[in-house]
């Protein structure tokens, strides 16, 4: 029976789907049931036909029913569908909404990383052995009362923070900031993900280096950003280009990792960081220079910071302890024009209200007390010292294999196959084989490239690593 | 003199845009100075007057140039437009991006907040004197060494304080849950924040109390939702009143903060949760239970959570310490089916890459120590004093201006004035007397409300802030 008032205020559509919800709720009609084609039921109620198309549409949307071409409406029997319990569909709930997954073999990678007995090269983080938590543990008693800690909530970041990394920018980069020029940060991450959402809209296009980790976030995609690339040599990327995507497509924003970048380890020459300087002034697109890695020169020097040339605020700076310290320190800040700050911290305030106290008070003293570039100097030596092994060992016994650049600092050694492997494959057999791979397609590349990470494992693993690496190739060759 | 090339891929209208940038660069036109009408431009360069439009456009779009009716085209002398030294245009890109700024009265009353001279009696949270810093700083003592800290990084939060919080759920509510299920958030606005952009799209429509403090976030109109009141009277909100709104506006969330409501200290009463429950499972909604007031309690108990009450996955629970230890500890989280928390630790990783450990192990520690409790139940008695000092000035001294409900529980007191003052004329007047208000028209009240937060200052401080008050009602009316 169906009681429609066609004097309702209630559309008669939502009279009929209410209805008919009603009726699958009380199990009138089962899971898997066959419903009225629309126009039998239109007959039937006295209604037009696009009168329950609509209907059926919504109760389709919200998962109840499902319509397939040839067989009809069914009631929908899939295990996210609404059962008569109530539970709600959360199918069609978390389907909605504007986040993209994550690449599947990044979860991939994140699933295998969970198996200790596995040798990580995949990972894009410094090994657990390095983080400094013996130097860390010290500063906890460091930090001050009640009162220092329960200070007003800073959207901007922790104050005396602020003042410590306006002084670290001039002292190790001599690049002039003030405290209110800085933003702390979950990570570099979070900076990025503001900027995406502040300063770009769907639909804006942007530039960025091919190959790069960028390619790893499904961020940019998530916000509905074009993506432009821009190809890697040895002195890193072309201005040129940069002028060409700005003709082409009206590139809004770069973004680059100019220094030891992810995963090339390649840094922008000291000409092109100029030209590229001057070329985005004169096109009046900012670039986001981001620098976890320039602290971590094997040589001792990584030339001038993109911020120190930029004359016109046209360079937004991201810094962070995530490579010098520990991912898990959360800690990254952006020196940017006073707009882009106010803009950014007034986005922020929505999203999380800011960030917590306790890694700001820690990252706070422990760069306050010297003994922050103790460690990043001990830090460096070690990844230097494994960098040599893995480069050793990989023109002993990978000369027929591979080839690569020798990187000057970073984390990373990128790696270019002589014969192509389907990549899939190979990571595949090397997880057989206890090894997890980076494969550089997920990060931008054409196959035939992996990322090596020989910050995560010891000498001695990375020694077994590369062992079982080669085994697979032998075998896959 | 226009260099126009007709078989060049790059569009015409770019062509002309391109060129006109130069000009304006090259400071052929300077800032202020009026550019052919489109017409004009057209004859000259031999194109459709469409095509200089268009580019005209593009150029206004970024600030370079500015068009008013009946004053033609002009090039830009604001402030924020392109000037020749070249830097960008941040007005342009700071107004791209989807977030709203907060109201104006809240950003007036963060401004005053920082004048510690001034009496608060409109922030929501604790005052800095109940932090229980003392309390807190042992605990980092016992955090364990780096092996520990520098775990993997768990997308949904660090694993011990999710069993810790399991456990808190069980014993204080007899709520069973698992670790599994809960996700840990930069306080619950992050969790609310997740939800916004996971699980609901622009143009869907939710509900909320009226009045909430719902109202003064930005984040529901920033995300394009719809907002639909549930009005509150002494036993909170009326469960039939979700049904209407499921009818009218297919509600597809409802955010409530059912115990020591925030602004009007109301609980929902036990039945209604009951019913409510019921109501929203048979609609298959999911309620949000918002909860960081519940261990506020004046007279030790506060009923039942729906979330206890909840069989089929249909309530989202929101705990919290924000309220209980202090916002700067950026704990919070979510108790929710799988899909949901997937979702949402997906989304999170993206923005943010997921929590710093630190603020978790002190929480871990701290909640797993006993202390917690102890100092909860310290926090209750000090509140419950500062409540009963509150009232017992305003039923001495303000029953003509104003009426109210005594809370049992949570930091606030809603206050009706029985005379009409304009709020802003109060809010500014009790500036001047050296009190900062809320004025409830920023929590979707009507003009006339006013939350009191008792919890802000000392017995001392709220004498005096209270009769700062009083001196401002008698000069307004």
């Amino acid at each position: 029976m169906w009681e429609i008032d066609k004097k309702s205020k209630q559309p008669i559509y939502r009279q009929i789907s209410d209805q008919l919800r009603e009726k699958i709720m009380k199990g009138e009609y089962t899971p898997g049931s066959v419903l009225p084609t629309e126009r039998k039921l239109a007959d039937q109620i006295g209604v037009n036909r696009s009168t329950v198309v609509h209907a059926y549409d919504e109760l389709t949307s919200i998962g109840l029913i499902e319509r397939k071409r040839g067989s009809g409406t069914k009631v929908s029997t899939q295990k996210w569908g609404i059962s008569p319990a109530g539970s709600p569909n959360w199918k069609a709930y978390v389907d909605s909404g504007a986040f993209l997954p994550p690449h599947p073999l990044i979860q991939k990678i994140h699933e295998l990383s969970h198996n200790k007995t596995l040798w990580n090269l995949a990972g894009g983080e410094l090994g657990p052995d390095l983080f400094p938590g013996s130097l860390l543990k010290p500063q906890y008693d460091k930090i001050l009362g009640p009162e220092e800690l329960f200070e007003d909530e800073d959207p901007q970041g922790y104050r005396p923070l602020r003042e410590t990394i306006a002084r670290h920018m001039k002292v190790t980069y001599n690049v002039d900031t003030t405290p209110d020029s800085v933003m702390i940060t979950s990570g570099a991450q979070q900076a990025i993900y503001l900027m995406t959402q502040c300063l770009l809209s769907p639909g804006d296009a942007i530039a960025i280096e091919a190959p790069s980790y960028y390619y790893s976030l499904p961020l940019f995609q998530s916000a509905g950003l074009r993506i432009f690339a821009l190809p890697i040599d040895e002195e890193g990327i072309n201005p040129e280009d940069v002028k060409t995507l700005y003709q082409k497509h009206r590139i809004k924003l770069v973004f680059l990792n100019p220094i030891f970048q992810n995963p090339t380890s390649v840094s922008l020459s000291e000409k092109r960081k100029r030209d590229l300087v001057d070329m985005c002034r004169s096109l009046s697109i900012p670039i986001v220079e981001d620098d976890p890695f320039s602290l971590l020169s094997f040589e001792g020097k990584t030339g001038q910071l993109m911020k120190k040339m930029d004359e016109s605020g046209n360079v937004l700076y991201l810094g962070s302890l995530s490579k010098t310290v520990g991912s898990n320190i959360r800690i990254g800040w952006l020196i940017a024009p006073k707009p882009v700050i106010s803009r950014l911290m007034d986005a922020r305030n929505q999203m999380d209200f800011g960030l917590s106290i306790f890694p700001q008070l820690v990252a706070n003293y422990f760069m306050r007390s010297g003994k922050y570039e103790e460690h990043v100097a001990h830090l460096v030596s070690e990844l230097k010292n494994r960098c040599d092994v893995a480069i050793s060992i990989l023109k002993r016994h990978f000369s027929d294999f591979l080839t690569f650049h020798e990187p000057k600092g970073g984390l990373y050694i990128w790696l270019k196959l002589k014969i192509p492997i389907q990549e899939s494959r190979l990571f595949h057999q090397a997880a057989n084989n206890k090894v997890i791979l980076m494969p550089g397609s997920v990060l931008g590349a054409s196959e035939g490239f992996i990322r090596l990470t020989f910050a995560r494992l010891s000498k001695e693993e990375l020694e077994k690593a590369l062992e079982a690496f080669r085994k697979t190739l032998i075998q896959l060759i």
